[in-house]
């Protein structure tokens, strides 16, 4: 393909040192061409975290694009290659901070728009974009603040592509149709310290969470579903004791996590720790943090277009998948009926030297904008 | 009572600073006093740690009293209500680092000599004291290498008074004629670290450890006997976690320790941790040590006499015990047939303010010298 708009635009943005949850000038770009087709430009300021909700026109059905234009920090300089804010061509890739993660996303999405809206002026339902600066930090005032804003006046999402890297070896070969929720405990288990030469003054808390401990680890929470894995439990720290070899500890911390599926809920998870912890006759405190609710798109129509899409332009069967940690659909999905993830390689973001397949970018945005073509 | 010799060397002894393993002057106070008396005295320095073997006599039965002149330090001074090295009377007792632990019970093993010496300058068998200033610290330079000394030329004990502190409510309630074994683990389990949403690409050593400690809490080592408690095992120290909550541990660390009863054996109580661990798939390294081996005087002469002072002087029923930690007595038992610890009240030992009942002193020594008058 010889579209060189989306690379142009992507280094655009790659070229802004957009560390979270500071936009610079990323969010302006993209509302100065959205407005010259046709977009509204809503921004949405909430402490240091801009975004923005950009539509052109009012009709359903929405398909909304979502993506977040702040990236997590370069880390060492100098392990780079080329400096990571200057965006650079070296062997087939496009190189810089934000590259995959999700900065050419976004382009590749702003150049569907223009050449799909040049071509269909007159276009059946509404183009959205949800755009923030705040999804690798906190994302307390990103994402889920303007989805709070969209509940507030009734207005809701058929399709929603969050542009998040999907792709694990080729362009096009997963799409994220849900994820699993996040659930994270800290518990302090309670004993009484004491020498270790006269335990029967002593309660250790290793000893009696020992067996609750082992329940833990060995139960099977659920079994999953057709597109969710079985929900885990791990143990992420583990600490009790003063150092001394000779003092029995007086309190155990231990903190958790579960990775859970929809055939789970949080409060049902809840419940089941604490019997487990009751049961054993274990005294302790427990602080509870549910950092995200599973959410699915079950195969349909939304998932059938990207496929058809991703077959005519990259000749690939995509498959489906829930796997891998948190994203903003999370927040979305609240507001959007069907949802999935769909972007370029994951497999450098985060990392020093974060790049993406020059080939690959007319690729992507010509999948996005086939998806236009079919869903509207 | 009104002997008076025993309170006039104990103060002498605590005036000495001697913080482990400095003995400042006190062995040689002792020596000298017990060269006045017909001992001959064997100076065995190894290190910085003083110790002395000093003998009378050369015929069965040897009685041996054991002790030694180190303390330990005396933490902030301002909370003393007298200087920790000015020994001073007050309110019926004698205050002072090691009035207790145990240079009182030194003092009156030495005028007990005085006096049954001078009424038996003939008598039967032989005395003998090892004193160390190595029982506080590491003990490596102490009492152990005396032994290894008279192991080493055939040189073995018939009855052995060691002067710990043992009295739990009133002088002469308890004697203890054993102590415990001690054996601690220093154990890692290995897994391999990763993502906590990955954990297929993990393995999470907490997890896997899970069900040996339940396994390992839950075991009942031996059911002790007569004399010992049941073997106990405690783990002092557990920590697992880089401190971030999504990530699984790469490694667990677990300090543990046993205190072991005569009905078990390190030997042993090691191969059935390392069943244990082998049962459950764990992959682990594992290092030990013995601090000490369990040991017993059954009751027997060396006890009955005991009772019989402590009944005469006190009027009190003492009872055997092999409760505590450990003590010197551990390494004097390879070459004592039967052995036992008899000192003043454990109350105060290695405190603030450590101190010993004035009327508890010319007690003791009365104790000490009936013992010898029995038993030589
Ligand atoms: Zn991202
Ligand atoms: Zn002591």
């Amino acid at each position: 393909m010889s579209e060189t708009q989306s690379l142009s635009l992507a280094k655009q943005l790659i070229a802004e040192p957009s560390v979270t949850p500071d936009d610079q000038n990323c969010q302006a770009i993209l509302a100065e061409r959205l407005q010259n087709i046709g977009f509204s430009i809503e921004t949405l300021h909430f402490g240091r975290t801009k975004n923005i909700w950009a539509r052109r026109g009012s009709e359903a059905p929405l398909l909304c694009f979502a993506g977040h234009t702040d990236v997590v920090p370069s880390g060492p300089l100098e392990k780079w290659d080329s400096p990571p804010f200057e965006p650079t061509e070296r062997e087939g890739r496009l190189y810089g901070r934000g590259a995959a993660d999700m900065k050419t996303s976004i382009a590749c999405f702003v150049t569907a728009c223009e050449r799909f809206i040049a071509a269909h002026p007159d276009h059946q339902g509404s183009i959205a974009l949800l755009i923030t600066s705040d999804e690798e930090g906190d994302a307390d005032d990103g994402t889920t603040k303007v989805v709070d804003v969209l509940k507030a006046r009734g207005e809701t999402i058929d399709y929603c592509i969050v542009g998040e890297p999907t792709a694990v070896d080729t362009l096009g070969d997963t799409i994220k149709n849900g994820r699993r929720g996040s659930l994270s405990g800290n518990l302090t288990v309670k004993g009484k310290q004491g020498h270790i030469a006269y335990p029967h003054l002593a309660v250790n808390p290793v000893h009696t969470f020992a067996p609750a401990l082992a329940e833990l680890a060995a139960t099977e929470w659920d079994n999953g579903n057709e597109y969710f894995p079985p929900t885990g439990f791990q143990v992420s720290n583990i600490n009790g004791g003063t150092g001394a070899t000779n003092v029995i500890p007086g309190a155990l911390n231990v903190k958790f996590n579960f990775r859970f599926s929809t055939e789970s809920t949080d409060i049902g998870l809840k419940q089941r720790v604490h019997d487990i912890l009751d049961k054993h006759g274990i005294t302790y405190d427990i602080e509870w943090q549910c950092s995200g609710q599973p959410f699915l798109t079950s195969a349909g129509r939304l998932t059938e277009v990207a496929q058809a899409a991703i077959r005519q332009v990259c000749g690939v069967e995509a498959q489906l998948s829930t796997s891998g940690g948190t994203s903003d659909g999370r927040f979305i999905k609240a507001v959007a009926a069907e949802l999935i993830e769909l972007g370029p390689s994951n497999a450098s973001i985060h990392q020093i030297n974060e790049n993406v397949l020059l080939e690959d970018i007319p690729k992507l945005s010509a999948i996005y904008e086939e998806m236009m073509r079919q869903l509207l």
